[in-house]
């Protein structure tokens, strides 16, 4: 096999035909312009494979715990993969407005709203439909003609997302359970024993205004808290789009922030760095991309695709169209090292490798001899 | 000379002192926020220095246009080092906030708002004071102790700034003189002329609903141009701060952008990218710096210098904080390149390398000899 | 306490005297020549910090493996510094040749080859001291004039580096053992049949010259296998240099490498990960720092230290200045997933989580209800 | 038209048919390998688009300046991508050695080395053929079985590349006229002048071993001055690949380097600047590339074309691949400010633009108003 055959490069270098050039005119820039898309689209297919290869095994595997590696592996790909493409834009950049001008109506409406892959993508990860802003006033999914697309991205909608498969699985953290650890409770006693000494220090103060000026924080980080402890808070939050995660799941992802040195921790805390690193990275793409537009066809004007291009882009970047949001809120809900409710000592047990600590077997790691400790110093 | 002495390496190795280690209970990360913000003020230091010889030569020596190719490098090494300020932000995102937490209550009310280096770079660039987001319902001033330290930031607020420097450069842009080429009033017939254009392709459509779009399309064209041609009207918008060049400013912007061609040119409109670049930056590295502080404490925590940390920070991201927004939104007022209009030939000559076309005086670059005109086929 | 006094910026920014402005001749880009060596120096604390710290912890209390996951992100920092260092280096190359003619007088003796730092950091990391290229046909030490610099450089040699301290550990890894898993002597079997195979193979070819051909192949890998098991052979890599760790040390990390998968070794592994790309980037920072020079000062020119610059720093670039090139290497003797020796049920154990497999206990994770299960469909 | 069908997203995306899923036992991590290898291939046909462009340029319109422009943004353009390149090699660093082991049989014997566009890339830019490495000691064309293939790589052999369009265009360099300017003469003058001030001040040492010292530098440097002042020894340095360029482009080379301040050279040091960039980025991908290599398949494994792969691609780093090496030199053969020979009344001219110095047409840029400039202090 040869390595033309092989990755198909007669085929893949057939696929560039400007539409200035086949006008008898060619725009020596529109030849960039397909090959950054094109170079996009490669990488979402891989981007998707890798997510969908996730999801899998989050559905069918996850159960045995060594698959963990396999899904940090994976999504660390795909960082990889989204940091390239945050670059990748300031190519486009060097694109000239007025050489794009001169192609921009051949393509109307063609838009890279089209883009059915990076829908695809959204919905596998779990941006929620309700949360997304309307495109010109109707459904995002009304740009696409072909009815199979269509129902390719409805089922993308219908699928477990990622985000769905990760709250199954946080909702099932070791710790959690009511009936034994039960972590949710030894953290509430911990939050508020801490907010009691804020309230008491407060009220200690001579001074009548900074007094009142602690005692106003302290409301205020109760209030914060309360809306974590507070079932139907929380899920008023939910409903409106501020948090995502089930209450459950939401403990789970707290747990593994709190003890992530515990061994059997570490992957999973892994993965959710790596989740909130995507979510941070498709935002930067979206960010550098509006700001192309801008340079390109200035904030005003309407996108290829007849969409207010740039002021619909910009919208995209808030927090709506972030999957893990409550990752990135976690630290808000952190406390103290010395106020963590110590594992007991099954609960350590539990989360640790089954050779941890000085055991007698004589299996190395753990057992140095007389001579090397002394060497060691 | 050796290394050491020529860098004040001992002195410089020094001023690193964590309060925990002195509190006699070092917590590992703190060496780390200790040396990266150092590195950050090392690297301000070095672009107010570019920033002011910037001012400095667009003060005094600018009518010697050989000048603009230093102007060029400079802003050039700044656009290099923002680069690097950008990425260095993730290096802090690798501590981790149970870390932090543990030393943020020694350093308050310490806060990087108190950099007055940074505060310095905004003022010089020509971030304007009645746009800036107040800070705890304050002057941002006030935080400022230090009676020396007030005073050099309030000088730094009534020098000119590199961005009034640029518009009194811009105002005189060769081609701008009315008596003469007359730039403005050229211009403003090609887009009367595509208007005109617009709206009899319109008014000649059959379907009275295409019409009508087409029409409403032409209506907001006009109004877009309208406010670009109406001095009152963007005299408003300068107050308002959607936009902050001056109207005279804004034509030689626009000029050098549609003519970036001609030879005199090039270096100009190198500039506009460069500062656009500057701009760019600034504003990723606030957004990086944004989201490390989400991650570390959340967003709904004091900052360390008792800001409501999170939210006044994200404030500073909006294009109230873009010095160089006219720069990008030129894009919205370039037209097709058939409809510029065509230079004099004078203005052509006014605009060219001395040596421009097929002199007859024998230097080089401009003949080839018959044999080497061969050659080359 | 405020963030200038925390920083001690005063100080900090007190260490930048360009000599050319104290010879009253100021050369605008000295300014950043000294910025950006004592941005290096500055970072390269942070890394030392960072090495000293993952050395202490590998000497003292590796055997409680919680450690690791401090190990590995300390090493992960070192890592992302070094990605900012070589980017940094090509700010430098922005400075213009010219400028630094101007003053490299001034400087010299003056080297980068003084840096104390690096020299530590080199000797900490492990760079062998016999493999170095002498500098001017004598010790690297010689460049040092004070007394205590160089009991300090001498003391770092001395100290066991990291890569002494990794091989200790890598030593005692889990399942090297001869009286119970005994890896090396099951290795050896596989990669033995894996050879006879490929002998058989060579042999059935009915074409001479193909069977030549691939029987001299299979010698190749032969001969190539007997330098990783014949102690000897080994050992005499090691003298000249071409390999660096002890022979039980390299088959610590070849098991490491073959079982990766097992949760055991999932941080060990990533530990090898970092440690080869800290070698990678040391390696291109050289190199992207002997490129800047070569466009500064070109290649046949003295460096202001009187070394004969270019050359010199180009000799650095050898793999004898990796440290950790038995990493890299063992790629070579990875074989098939088929032929790895399956790990006993013992050994499974040994390198599993505690709660691996589906435990009866009812801690989550392992197990899902049945209506979950069926809700993933 | 469609963003599917402009960009002909169905085609694109049915290019990706992995062997191993063909064989029924899809190994995960080909996807990647194929997706990686068709992303550069997109960028090779982007890249070579350019530089056929620049090609273009060079051989029949540079007479007009004006274009020079077109030529520095199109190069930079090839700067950014190879920067994209080069960090691409990053992402398949994160395949498992095991995985590529396990689709890697069935590759055999493609290669990397047959990728087309990746040869016609090195002859466009000069890659000179009798300085390539033997592959498996035959010409690299041998790897090509298709004759039209064989054909198209033969004919970019034979066409002139951009290095040699370089020195055609480098020898015309305005200033080197015999005639006139006579730039050599006189930088061979102020050479020369330099290197008698230098002996003479060796000569007036008390001390003979300073003396000594100081003597052989002169000479040292003498000769080296001498290799570029003798034609025959340049020519020399040239046949055996250490040198490229003609002695008379070289000479233009210089002349730009020392004289670069001047407008009408501003374009062309950029370009010169721009095309080290591009023989550094290529060298840097072949570095990751290597590397990458090294930890796929260790250092002594044969590649998947049966090439003994990295060693083989370890000689492409050498100097002899670069094929602008002549200007990174140049630096060797700079000399300080006060002894380049200051340009005749003429010269200045004729490199200037047509409108520097304070004329008195008014046309603006060079005249302020007093109000103007007072308002500046």
């Amino acid at each position: 096999m040869l390595y033309g055959d092989y990755l198909q490069i007669d085929k893949l270098l057939s696929c560039q035909e400007p539409v200035t050039r086949m006008a008898g005119n060619e725009v020596h820039d529109e030849h960039l312009f397909i090959i950054t898309h094109q170079a996009y689209e490669l990488w979402f297919k891989q981007i998707i494979f890798e997510i969908d290869s996730v999801r899998e095994i989050m559905t069918n595997r996850i159960r045995d715990e060594a698959n963990l590696l396999i899904v940090t592996s994976r999504l660390n790909r795909v960082v990889l993969i989204l940091k390239l493409l945050v670059d990748q834009v300031t190519i486009l950049e060097s694109m000239t407005p007025l050489d794009f001008m001169e192609f921009r109506d051949f393509l109307s409406p063609a838009s890279g709203f089209q883009s059915v892959q990076f829908r695809l993508l959204e919905n596998k990860l779990g941006v929620r439909n309700d949360l997304r802003t309307n495109y010109g006033k109707s459904n995002y999914l009304k740009i696409f003609e072909d009815q199979e697309v269509i129902s390719i991205i409805k089922q993308s909608e219908d699928d477990f997302s990622l985000c769905d498969l990760l709250q199954q699985w946080l909702e099932r953290t070791p710790g959690l359970e009511e009936e034994d650890f039960c972590f949710w409770e030894k953290y509430r006693g911990a939050v508020s024993s801490l907010l009691d000494d804020k309230k008491a220090e407060a009220e200690s103060q001579a001074d009548e205004a900074e007094k009142a000026l602690q005692l106003s924080e302290w409301k205020r980080k109760q209030e914060l808290f309360e809306s974590v402890f507070d079932v139907k808070k929380h899920n008023a939050l939910v409903a409106r789009g501020d948090r995502r995660f089930s209450h459950k799941a939401l403990q789970g992802a707290l747990m593994i922030s709190l003890y992530r040195d515990e061994p059997r921790f570490n992957q999973p805390f892994q993965i959710l760095l790596l989740l909130m690193d995507i979510d941070s990275l498709i935002t930067k793409w979206r960010s550098n991309h509006v700001e192309m537009v801008l340079r390109m066809i200035g904030s005003s004007q309407f996108g290829t695709g007849g969409s207010s291009g740039y002021q619909y882009l910009r919208s995209t970047l808030s927090d709506r169209y972030k999957v893990f949001v409550d990752l990135f809120n976690l630290s808000t809900f952190l406390i103290p090292r010395h106020a963590i409710p110590p594992l007991s000592t099954l609960m350590k047990k539990q989360l640790s490798l089954r050779n941890d600590g000085n055991s007698s077997d004589g299996h190395a790691w753990s057992c140095k001899t007389e001579d090397e400790a002394n060497a060691a110093k």
